[in-house]
């Protein structure tokens, strides 16, 4: 299944990074952790081995080497953090890699409510990705109204359409990704411009957990033909 | 199940607000079309009771007519006329009424596209709303995510939730219009705020409904319960 390529989670040592980095592990993706600090994105890497039962393909790597040997880079670190983590990583992107992003500018990054959203200079956190990722780097948004506690609960089903917003050639292999999350669904979410209302969704989905106690809540478009 | 109250729907000669009068007529409530023009108003009310084979209690109005004889002011216009129609009926309303604004900013407004929103002064349609509405009537937002083609389809179920934002003691009583719609489900959005991220869902969904040809898309929330 892992088709030759690599994956990249900055910010892996997270809750939905490590979410997501602990499925694709288990469906057979190379996976590699990144975080600012190594030993950090090791011991992360290691607790998915241990999860899988000593399996899967993983290791842990400062965000730079992550992002040299990886064919895919998902970024999933908190919006405060966006910004300096791609500047870091700059000369470590290639033409023809994949950057997906799934930054949502919560006011939590601030201090605020994480129900509320601030609006990033950029109109949306992925545009600013766009913008800071070098030339030649196909950006995409995703994966950001995907509950990180039913990711890291491998027995639970993914009960969210995932919205795939930018660079159209991109958006295959991220729905491969996507497969690899039972109970996801692929849906095309047009140009990284509409990324924004997809960001803010994150944001009422908080709202929904809090007001309906304990639910893990997600998005599904209806009307969609099966695909 | 009309329970002796009245439902003014401003706009309702347009796509959405005549789905919606035509809906809640065919349940049995008591129905005013509301519109600039006394004359389009009541050719709009003619027309469901023809559709309903002479059943309705559907009458049309001017505007402030129909806010004056209401209970409910469902507020269904362009966002380009929403602060004039509330202007122009500010000495109708009265304390302890119910206004549910279904306004959307979109960019059609002002020649864009109607995928794109624009920013409304106020952060959303609604909260413009709630400003302009005197004080004592109970500002919610709601059905801007509800298909104009599927309301307008009375054999069509209508596969979206509602997400209610605004004002707590009016919740249930919208909850009450939306079991009218079959197939619809009733999601507490919390504070009116929040309705500036329900309104951008409708271009988010406008741009599904033109990517995956001729489908009338909406929302689900997944990981609510059954109420």
């Amino acid at each position: 299944m892992a088709a030759g390529r690599t994956i990249a989670v900055l910010g892996g040592t997270g809750d939905q990074g490590y979410g997501l980095a602990l499925r694709w592990a288990k469906a057979g993706e190379r996976v590699i952790i990144g975080s600012r600090v190594a030993e950090r994105a090791e011991d992360a890497a290691r607790k998915i081995r241990e999860e899988l039962g000593g399996q899967g393909e993983v290791e842990g790597r400062e965000n730079p080497a992550a992002v040299a040997g990886a064919d895919i880079v998902v970024v999933s670190v908190p919006f405060s953090a966006q910004a300096t983590t791609l500047k870091t990583c700059k000369d470590s992107f290639r033409e023809g890699q994949i950057l997906c992003d799934l930054t949502v500018a919560l006011a939590s990054n601030i201090g605020g409510p994480a129900t509320r959203m601030i609006v990033p200079p950029h109109g949306s956190a992925a545009e600013q990705a766009a913008d800071l990722a070098p030339k030649g780097v196909k950006v995409v948004s995703a994966f950001q109204n995907v509950s990180a506690e039913a990711l890291s609960s491998l027995d639970e089903e993914i009960d969210c359409d995932v919205i795939v917003c930018g660079t159209n050639d991109a958006k295959p292999v991220i729905r491969e990704l996507i497969a690899h999350l039972p109970g996801a669904r692929y849906v095309d979410g047009g140009p990284l411009y509409n990324s924004r209302i997809v960001e803010s969704i994150t944001a009422l989905l908080i709202g929904f957990n809090i007001r309906y106690k304990g639910i893990h809540s997600g998005i599904r478009i209806s009307g969609i033909p099966a695909n």
